[in-house]
């Protein structure tokens, strides 16, 4: 495969020597755009075009093609690996996933099994692999998966919620079983982002985005436990590279400690959390990815620059931040605005290195 | 008015000893009780029954009567500021709070003031007039409003959101406008709560229920500031009696510094925050009210003891610790495991007075 072009975004993660500040954002292939509109329009639906590698591969290069962006990722769902075990992710139109089969019966869990990532999941690994030749190592390519409770939450609960109350009620109730759906999880999402590691991803993302509902016991024991064990069991180098894992708990800015010392090599930040503080906290172990409010980019580009210079020196000096939003972008986001802050991050963060 | 024969939920917000850890619940007049649901369905809606003094009294009382609670809390809504101002509050049948006339125009925030308590909000002053003869001193009486920001962000986008991009929009773009309706917020509540206090309210709490979902410096200048405003602006004692302040601010344990730093007596606690660690944090200078994660009280008796006795231990010894739940009771708590709540508090933490 193709030599790193630009490998800020990896050498960021890695906290070391970058000539600026690296940049990509969360959700950045999505609806905001009006060439991803078009592409999934073709494609019939989002998760036709999640499924679907050739058009998958052409969304997930859509935003490098109008922004300097430092990495690519690949275009897929948090909620691939239950669609995997035969719970039947779909989108109701205009409202969050579901799935046909959420887990209702003590058997429905004792039978889970974590899916082959080359069957079940090919389609995401074809997606990755292509994706890599495509960029031709023009910028790294990232990989992800939801983590075990987030998954979890969707297997359980079997739709998005405001409270999880169904799965919350097993946690206090029956943790055995809901230890046993995140066991399962977690086999499957090493095997899986391993299996994306060998596709061609050359730094991987965990999405906790449910993590922050919890009490901080609950926290501990249900999600860190397993996002600890994932960490310990990725692939750590391929092509003679480190491969960097980034964790991120929305939701989590007070358990940052532990969430560094889960073994990962970044943290990623939502918008609630100081990054200049948080990088007091957990900065001499980890990168920092983060933390825009992604509410900033319904503004104007006057208000975008200055406060994403404004996280600029929060952070500071040195290397270890990956600039972010610290939530996924929002479909109402004018592309005028992602310029100005791509442009903003690119040449004001040069004083810092 | 009668003197207090039950003073230690006053006595643990001043951080003075106590025999043992005072209780009450957030939202505990509310529709997991039979009995509210029947006067409400007498008040035809949720609404009426808040302007209705004699029936708002009567649901306030009516958790008194089943549970050993330490406080009552007046039975109103965290929006009559704004529905005051002319607003139009109204509850859509199972939606959230809704109003008829959200700020849109310029001339609109510019024409706003703040509400007279003694005309506009009369019905709450004589609701807890009448609260306060019916306790006849038997426990103390608590007054309470939407902080200015929680306030703001209903009159400006209307009803409840995921994101309140519409408020945030502002505050990125036009904080002059925000400001302009904070202040006249922030006037209205302390116009409020003083007359609540007036009117036989022994303690108050400050509902900042979205502050959470700000940044930390904005966080700070949208909420904090006005907060900090309000405390300073409070009736201090009556009848001789020191009246105390609780902040609760959803979301706001990466911030416990400065919120007890407003001057307020006590901080509220959301269910994420370990209270043990905030008190090692505040402590010293804050009492601490929570901070039970209400989804606990779906579970059963057995679930709810060990869970309520984790966070007596949790806090440890001493007093300036008011139990609580982290957030507003659920609709679908079984009312014996409520019970099984308050009858674990009262003994179990006995032993750490």
């Amino acid at each position: 495969m193709s030599k790193l072009k630009n490998d800020t975004f990896i050498r960021a993660l890695l906290r070391e020597p970058t000539p600026y500040t690296p940049v990509w954002l969360m959700r950045q292939a999505g609806r905001y755009l009006p060439e991803y509109n078009q592409t999934r329009a073709r494609a019939g639906n989002f998760l036709a075009l999640c499924k679907n590698p050739d058009l998958a591969t052409e969304v997930t290069l859509q935003p490098l093609a109008r922004y300097a962006l430092d990495a690519a990722i690949v275009f897929s769902d948090i909620l691939t690996i239950p669609d995997a075990m035969g719970l039947g992710l779909y989108f109701a139109e205009g409202e969050g996933p579901r799935f046909e089969r959420p887990l209702r019966e003590e058997w429905e869990i004792r039978d889970l099994t974590a899916p082959d990532p080359a069957t079940h999941l090919r389609y995401v690994l074809d997606t990755v692999s292509q994706v890599r030749r495509s960029l031709a190592g023009s910028v790294p390519l990232i990989g992800f998966s939801g983590s075990p409770f987030t998954l979890a939450c969707y297997m359980i609960e079997g739709r998005g919620s405001s409270d999880f109350a169904t799965v919350k009620k097993m946690l206090y109730e029956r943790p055995d079983l809901l230890h046993r759906i995140l066991e399962i999880n977690t086999q499957a999402v090493i095997a899986y982002l391993n299996a994306q590691i060998e596709a061609g991803a050359q730094a991987v993302m965990l999405f906790d985005t449910w993590g922050g509902m919890l009490s901080q016991a609950a926290y501990h024991e249900f999600s860190l436990a397993y996002l600890r064990r994932i960490i310990a069991g990725l692939t750590r180098a391929r092509e003679g590279l480190r491969v960097p894992s980034i964790v991120f708990t929305k939701g989590g800015g007070g358990w940052l400690e532990s969430i560094a010392a889960t073994g990962c090599d970044a943290v990623g930040l939502d918008w609630t959390v100081d990054i200049g503080a948080a990088r007091a906290r957990v900065g001499m172990r980890v990168a920092l990815q983060g933390n825009l409010d992604p509410a900033i980019l319904l503004s104007s580009p006057q208000v975008v620059q200055r406060e994403a210079a404004a996280i600029l020196a929060s952070y500071g000096k040195g290397s270890g931040h990956v600039f972010n939003l610290g939530h996924g972008i929002s479909q109402h986001t004018p592309p005028e605005n992602v310029a100005a802050l791509i442009e903003t991050v690119r040449t004001t963060s040069v004083a810092y290195h």
